[in-house]
């Protein structure tokens, strides 16, 4: 009997402890900062707000998990995108064995330019050079090759700045952003400028998003066969989808066919975008990153006072209509307690 | 200690009844077979032993989660598209509204033969008039009004030999395919030569495929503002994507970025998607629905001994190729058990 009854509070005791263990582990749930890198502001209290009141199933503003989409941009939203975009560094890295592959364009322009490595006149080349250089580096090869050549130079890199691959130079806020959304339920989209098949390259890796759920510039693609008679498909220079301006909502419309209920962005490329995601019927979270931050990132753009550069244009304008239509406009020094998830 | 000694046993009791229950539940669950409307025979047993094959951990054949997609073709496929494809009856529905509309094409062909109602005369109609019909009825609109039009079509119609809607002319074999696939962890894509905007407006509450996974012919659309300056896509008279023939995986690249595990179709439309999926490493399941039941369906094409269509080409050289290639062939009049979910 005793021995009994000494079992039985033993099994009390256990299930006592299991009791408040579980609820220890429910409190220390709740109490966790999804977003540890924010500092308190009205930019952290807009994400948290929007996600409980979509989320929350009693909330008169509750989005069916269906139709939970995020969009993103990527360049200068989730990674530096200054003073250069990395995948433009990559195409001009490509040049020297492009021309070993075809001589013949050693001495013309832009090539003949690029090869000099003089920095300063690449900086000046015309946006019509840029996209030559673009196009003879990122298309007339196998899908695979492409792959396997962009995945060896992302391996092997670095930014001048922080002597770091790029995929290392990822905002850590941000991080937590795609994360916080994801676990309630968001699917989470890249929708950038930048070439879908160079991003997709990496995506699940740096941001944990699978390659379909990456839109972005895309060129077609042309299937044939090898003398084995197995099938591929080549990159060809046939621009499909510029997906920057008002090629974001078209791009979405697109690739996602379900309008966003919250969109990223930090420049005039992606302005459409959010004045899509917000034009839609309830709660809507529409943000920009600001980079006012010149010590620990770069400060740049007309919206801080400083002169307009060839990357992530923040006009006055585009603050101006952030302010009349409620965008969320994040301040990179203010709101965000580090940048980078190396930097602890 | 009676009374403890009961209150034990009747606890070892209700364990008992508890472990049992499981045990009935798992075995129930494992003897469960997930495609009831499949005949036992080749096509059955390929699909059981692929998913096996792929999912279970120690495989050495296990392919990860996020790597399984399958691909579906629609028409012919997924449900009936003989002897039009409803997206076609629902183009050619629309001719009279256009015409009211647009007065000026009541006397230009092909609308003046579509408004006689002649179907002989319809039927006869070069594809390039077919053309014609598909951009006038399909693009010159805001999405939002085309996605309400096709949806209250397909509220409507009705198919004239089952009198139902078109929507439940699916196959209820291939339903249970779909949802086997996913229980197993694949996403499931339509990848159909009809028009990606049509079909994503039905493919949720017909197939549990949501609106982000129908790659389909895709025409562009024009991001513009109304007088109120609120946001809105036009559909564009602009071809983006033909998907059919090697449209297929140039679009499963477009909008995927990754080679399907397995892949379903009916016709040479289907072909270079087959050979797409088939050529990738390790396991793959590519199968094609033949239309060889004139009673419960139609018998239809060259691989029938029957005159080629309009619609579903599977030609001799198809079914050649089908068994040079180790693709599963299914017999719709051999391999299931039923056709429709309709038919209990």
């Amino acid at each position: 009997m005793l021995d009994m009854k000494r079992r039985t509070s033993a099994r009390s005791a256990r299930a006592l402890l299991v009791v408040a263990s579980l609820a220890f582990v429910a409190q220390a749930i709740a109490q966790t900062d999804p977003l540890p890198s924010w500092n308190d502001g009205p930019a952290k209290r807009a994400i948290v707000a929007f996600v409980e009141t979509t989320t929350t199933q009693d909330s008169p503003h509750f989005v069916q998990p269906a139709e939970r989409i995020a969009t993103f941009d990527q360049d200068g939203t989730l990674w530096v995108e200054h003073p250069m975009y990395s995948q433009v560094i990559y195409c001009l890295d490509r040049v020297p064995a492009l021309v070993k592959a075809r001589p013949e364009l050693a001495n013309v322009e832009p090539f003949k330019t690029v090869l000099t490595g003089d920095l300063e006149a690449i900086a000046k080349l015309p946006m019509s050079d840029l996209e030559k250089i673009l196009f003879a580096t990122l298309t007339g090869m196998p899908v695979d090759q492409f792959n396997a050549e962009a995945k060896k130079w992302l391996e092997t890199a670095k930014d001048r700045r922080w002597k770091r691959p790029y995929t290392e130079l990822v905002y850590q806020p941000m991080q937590e952003v795609l994360q916080y959304l994801r676990a309630n339920g968001y699917k989470t989209y890249i929708v950038t400028g930048g070439g879908q098949d160079f991003v997709r390259v990496y995506s699940q890796e740096v941001y944990g998003i699978p390659p379909e759920q990456v839109v972005g510039t895309a060129s077609g693609t042309k299937y044939a066969y090898d003398k084995h008679c197995r099938p591929f498909l080549t990159k060809e220079p046939k621009l499909l989808l510029n997906d920057n301006d008002a090629g974001k909502p078209e791009g979405i419309h697109l690739m996602i066919g379900r309008r966003p209920y919250a969109a990223f962005g930090n420049s005039t490329g992606d302005q459409q975008m959010l004045e899509y995601t917000k034009a839609g019927a309830g709660p809507r979270l529409t943000m920009l990153v600001l980079h006012d931050d010149a010590k620990r990132e770069y400060a740049y753009g007309p919206a801080q006072g400083l002169p307009d550069t060839k990357v992530g244009t923040f006009t006055q304008a585009l603050y101006d209509e952030a302010m009349k239509d409620r965008w969320v406009v994040v301040s990179m020094q203010k709101d965000w307690k580090r940048i980078f998830t190396f930097e602890q």
